[in-house]
């Protein structure tokens, strides 16, 4: 089969990178341009790297960033693109792609709450991807854009699922120990987050929320019908580079004992796992049962095979009290909750021949 | 009126330190001894100095560190102990002292869940102090034991007794943000916490509810009544010096708007207040209407006057969505929730005439 | 003795804001204006308040910022000039202020190397100030601009200059440790020094040596000659709030044992001493004998009386082997390395009767 | 070829999990055994498991750790035992072990100075393994012990070896800046060192002086010759995880332009490249040009092939001014400047016919 031409916007940021990693030698796509502002054009890739924790793959240790320029994307007969774009750029240059009839995968909120755009997480609501039949009847030449949900509701909602679905439980009430890799580059100053945790994320609490809802949600008569799941974030940012960690309340909740839940959740696999998609971890959802885990210096990059590391969330701690239920989350926000899950958004969508 | 002759237990320790600071020039306590180990005796308090942030006392700078005896400290007068035991020893060694006709104030759990003993927070619940009565039938020589809180409940407590009396609230979720100081010396292994989150700190979660009852409890013919109040919590420690942060929630709760809260809090004042108690804070709950503090960093010393740095909780980000409501509260998990505490304590038995 | 009107440049900033803790309640300096760009003017100093460590005085509450206006801070009458400005703006905003009339003591490096300002350290070049006769004759109306010196060339001028006076020595090696609050704000982006260390400070090297020389060296005949002294440095950012730490070689030095060192650098004193100046440490260079110090979290605010906190350079573990000598240096680079380093020099030259 | 049955003294430490993850799969070694203190006998190697960078081998998850018995390991025909012991309890078992039989590569510091034990780094002094000859003749069985050098000595020796021999340097004086993992664990206290700098790690200093001369000198007439090498050494401890950072300063050199010494340490090979052992870096001291490099977050991990990354060491900003030579290196702490330094010592020795 043949693969499809790439590029990747934001190519001079940390979600830019991650996915310029994930998709080094993908079965799907070939990325061939790297995109990023016209302060970077020219410039190489490997002397923008920020990536920490992984390398520059050997094959870009040449690859130079081009401006952003749709058109010329087009010209190249580039099909699928990845936007790692900051989101205050994204919602017009995104739209620009799509209409040029491109497939555009995008990190950015800028689309997020569109009515006929999904937020996808395969795992949760692949069906949402027919929402896309739709949004192309008004792309001039059958692109469309589909989302990748916040970092800190994706690990959220992908652990809640098969809670959701097995206990009805509703009622979710969460803190977050956030990473600094979630601010983007620059991002936080080190003089404010030193030996310090910052109480506050703009925004985050209320996408959590809404995009949660979204997510849960249906999609039925070509449209949305959110979920009656309720989010109640508070969320702060802690000195980590990767790894967004969450405590998880749920009062009141009819469920099974600590094990029971553990079981609930180990077990849950979907359409990403029957399809074997490249970037689909093997079990999404893997249970902790050690008294200290998930970390995030440990644990976030949970997931196999080798495509899925960091794709699968981890939970730990689970503790039943009478109906109260507690446990603490992990996932990787830059991976699964970032460049991950549109990747994983473009496979499965490649798989149902929308690419 | 004359100083009682006070010794500190524990003086190598961080707690201990606290006292040494906290009672330096204090109006009502004259410490004429510095106990610790054995393996500290004879040496200089000034080289075992541990706290960063302030230093020590200028008049301690030759001050030498005794063996731990209550015997001896009985001969030379002492009538008021302070105790920063480590807990695994506190439970014999104030023992020993209250025995001996000492009043013990103490920063150790040993006695806290005893039915006689009070873990006071003079704000909430000075009429426990009677228990002493009982405690001291039991004792030989009119000596007793009152015990401070555990360092995140006490920040709790504070914060929430408001809360419970004025709108019935019981069901509190909250998720902490725990600094490093309060796992004493060497507690956390730097390499475990540099850049993670370690979600478990041991008992503290079970102390927290347990300890949380009993505060807000009534003390009635003789005995300790519990309250309603029911804490859920998750405890996870950050790479914080100091100031235990905590996110609190409560669902289905009957609130006014959210500056109504902030309103009950901040008028909030007790016993200590009306006292004029030396190390009681003017205000012990701070309201703060920025969008993102408190911070441990930046307020965690918070309470005035200056003998009372560090005693007054804050609270900030409050949120009331319908009948939901969050907010952050931060308290030094070492003065306020530790030998603050007990100093606190022990200024009120002053005053009520138990020392 | 009156004090004289000042105003703070900068004060939105970390230096702005130290030289506004350090001169509340000075006695020769009455602060009438809190200066910032157009950014800030109208906004309160507390909700800008970037200092950790201590908090906004309690008489700044209601202190708003001005714009930055040359011309109404001489119509206001004020004299002296405290500037914490980005360099980058500091040239023309300090002549401006110079021009007319007023006395400017610079943290900023725009004015430095010109032959007739003087860096100053009043311990080591108090005599420098002569300069600023020089300077007027070409300034309107008598103003002048005397500069602080760059925060790591500072600790360790002040901590070499009795080894360069007793002993001779010229060559000096230091690789340093420095602070994130010398990068000012936003400074260091956290994900870049979470966990690491980074080998490259701008220019600051290049400052350290040739500012060195100038300080170190001598005013004769109008002009200033450069000390031999040649300063090899290798500078390094790493994860600490405040306090610059250097590790400083000498080779072949002829020097007597680590005792004798170290006595010849506590018997240290200059004219600040001498003159009693408010904010001069009793004793400019503490040696500490312990092992493990100075350590950046433990002893940046060396220094006494109280106004002097901070103004202290702290040395340890002074090893003399054969002719090598090594040592550890510690500086406040915000205070003795900042802002509290104009404040030394305005208060030497309002004792000299230049202001 | 038969691999080697070999044992690893020390699994549950830091420096005995490297050798784990680093001899999995290895092609002269294959590892029967993981032995560490009864403690943690029978208790599995994954539930012990330290390092946060990589992951159990897959195939170790249900390895099972031993007592330390050289009896034991001897009987079950164990040929080459690697000890990541604590120094402490290191020369009585490695001794028992050697005299068993078994070759020993050891990172311990017990046996490194003994006249005919070398420490060996293979770029650098692969000829010293002679020294085991006359080692053999008091070993009853013909068994020996080889160390790795102390971990700063080891980076600096490596990157300083092409200097001393291209340009005769003797005289080096060197800052460094040390990752947590050194101190093995639970090494040091997370309150000590957060947010801070300890400007001193006991006997370190010593150490790379004498270590030094020893590894650089020459094995002649069956004893080993210092070297005429000079290393004036300040050994502090930063918050890092992995890497140890140093700032080297050389006086006096008669050296080329900077890019001629970087072009003399790129060309660097020696006997491990020749025979191209499988843990030795293709090319052992990388040097880079930027600006601010190397830092430790993101090149301690340096060297090629997989199986030799964490084997070379980053040297970066070179600076050549007049005669003085200035430069930053970075070692691998536990991989290159422990576990990794035996592993090739080992593959060496095999190689040689000694295992």
């Amino acid at each position: 089969m043949t693969r499809r031409k790439a590029a990747i916007l934001g190519s001079s940021g940390m979600i830019g990178q991650r996915f310029a990693h994930m998709l080094e030698g993908h079965p799907y796509f070939d990325v061939v341009a790297y995109c990023a502002s016209d302060r970077s054009e020219g410039r190489r890739l490997r002397d923008l790297w920020k990536l920490a924790d992984v390398e520059l793959p050997a094959g870009l240790s040449d690859a130079e960033i081009d401006a952003t320029n749709p058109e010329a994307l087009a010209r190249e007969g580039v099909e699928v693109v990845f936007s790692g774009l900051p989101s205050e750029v994204a919602g017009k240059v995104e739209d620009e792609c799509a209409d040029g009839g491109m497939a555009v995968f995008s990190n950015a909120s800028a689309h997020r709450m569109e009515p006929d755009t999904p937020i996808m997480i395969p795992e949760i609501n692949h069906g949402h991807l027919r929402a896309v039949e739709r949004q192309r009847e008004r792309r001039a030449k059958g692109g469309f854009v589909v989302t990748n949900a916040n970092c800190s509701i994706t690990g959220l909602a992908l652990g809640i699922k098969p809670l959701v679905d097995s206990y009805g439980l509703t009622d979710f009430s969460v803190a977050t120990y956030q990473a600094l890799s979630g601010a983007g580059y620059p991002g936080v100053p080190s003089i404010d987050v030193l030996g310090n945790v910052i109480p506050h994320i703009q925004s985050e609490e209320e996408k959590m929320n809404a995009e949660g809802k979204k997510i849960l949600g249906r999609y039925e008569e070509d449209r949305f019908v959110d979920s009656p799941v309720n989010i109640l974030a508070s969320c702060a940012r802690v000195g980590v580079r990767d790894g967004h960690l969450e405590a998880v309340f749920v009062r009141r909740a009819d469920v099974p004992d600590a094990e029971g839940v553990a079981s609930t959740l180990e077990r849950f696999s979907s359409r990403p796992q029957e399809l074997s998609l490249p970037s689909a971890p093997v079990q999404p959802i893997i249970v902790r049962r050690e008294q200290n885990r998930p970390q995030p210096a440990l644990d976030c990059n949970a997931g196999s095979p080798e495509r899925a590391k960091g794709m699968a969330v981890t939970i730990g701690r689970i503790r039943v009290d009478g109906e109260d239920l507690r446990f603490f989350l992990l996932v990787h926000n830059t991976i699964r909750g970032g460049a991950g899950g549109s990747v994983l958004n473009a496979e499965l969508a490649h798989r149902e021949g929308l690419t």
